[in-house]
């Protein structure tokens, strides 16, 4: 049973009603909510920066479906990193346009790499590496 | 059908050295297709900066689904903007964190704020909205 | 004078541990500290958000100060965004390169679109717009 | 003397439509110089990401010098990396705030160290590390 750490912060009344209009707006309920996931946010950033941490994320791709080869060269890369694919999410946008988001996981550096294979594709016309983290260490 | 403009670009050659070595260590065949992919990159960043403007995105989602009322109330957000979200992929990564990734669609104000009242919920560990296109005008 | 709030914030001890250890590697010498830097980040952002309000930052230029007619664009755009620039200092990096900071100040929209005006410059080889604040609102 | 390389471009044309009005929008005079500009900003993520290229970027600072202790803080860390700050510009925003830009050089992981000492003390209230280049390998 994981335990809970209580300590005390102090600030500028001013700062802290600042954040706390800020945090309102956003929908939080409750201060240490928002700050616990301020501290998460950064985490994940420390996570991702050494290339060697084992990480979740999403590659998202929007391509042409119409292009020849890429339907299969798509999936080829995604093979060639299959380990990492945990699973993929495929959206027809329209009758050209295919959006698609894989769910990643394992060493950032392998993600990025398959990120560009894939964002670098003829007929791939958007690709993003989101940031996240397999929450193990993030409780 | 789409008409292809060819147009002639001017550089320093050691400026396209650099950037030819770049985007071959990153995977491209084809400068063109490189530099297409710079020039939508830069408008899908244009298109999320007004606001009003018809997007796709991702938002991540990693939480911890023991939370108490935590699944119902992801599920009564994303019914408030049920017209944003196109899809959703869920995943479980161990016996307390889930993953997910929604596809979602629309002005590009709801989607921000439905990522800031998913991601200000209690035992919603980390949020990140991705920005992408619908494809529509990023031939 | 200002006034010191004092709250008191609870997270999960493992959460709090790895946040430690990364203020610690940071150089932080006390947790209240590394947390408001995280709030004032974030507000900050803020700030910059919305175009309207006044904010400071800094432009960062490099350029080939050979290129004709440069010189004098970059003092003429300058100028005409008087009010905005607060200061600037400039650094000869080589025969051809200087590097350029601006100190900037007013309306986030007014700096955006002077940067812009700037960074486009025949010979202006590289621009950033850095936000920071005022420190007025964020004790 | 500089060689001018000269290559052609072939790219959708309702896709070159679209950039063109983005850089006339940003005040661009010209394609060409538009592209070399998305290339040399990507190239400069580069130089920055590796941590042991020769880069130059700014440290921007907004504290209060009331802080007790602060400014000789400042001033120590600045001369344990002497060899890294070129050149520093200080405004006075108000009774209280301080602003101080750092045009720093050198390795990216030396100057990362230094702008976390930085940013970590008390009384600094913001920092931002701004990637640049030297310019040398960036024609």
């Amino acid at each position: 049973m994981a335990r809970l750490a209580r300590f005390s912060v102090s600030m500028d009344e001013r700062l802290l009603d600042r954040f706390d209009r800020l945090i309102g707006r956003k929908g939080y309920q409750n201060r240490s909510e928002a700050l616990r996931d301020l501290i998460r946010d950064r985490l994940v950033e420390e996570e991702w920066s050494g290339g060697e941490a084992d990480v979740v994320g999403v590659v998202s791709l929007l391509y042409d479906h119409h292009t020849k080869g890429l339907v299969e060269a798509l999936t080829g890369v995604q093979h060639d990193y299959g380990e990492n694919v945990v699973s993929a999410i495929h959206v027809h946008l329209d009758h050209h346009n295919c959006f698609e988001a894989l769910v990643v996981k394992g060493r950032a550096a392998s993600i990025r790499e398959m990120a560009d294979r894939l964002g670098s594709l003829r007929g791939v016309k958007h690709t993003r590496l989101t940031f996240s983290s397999s929450g193990r260490d993030l409780p």
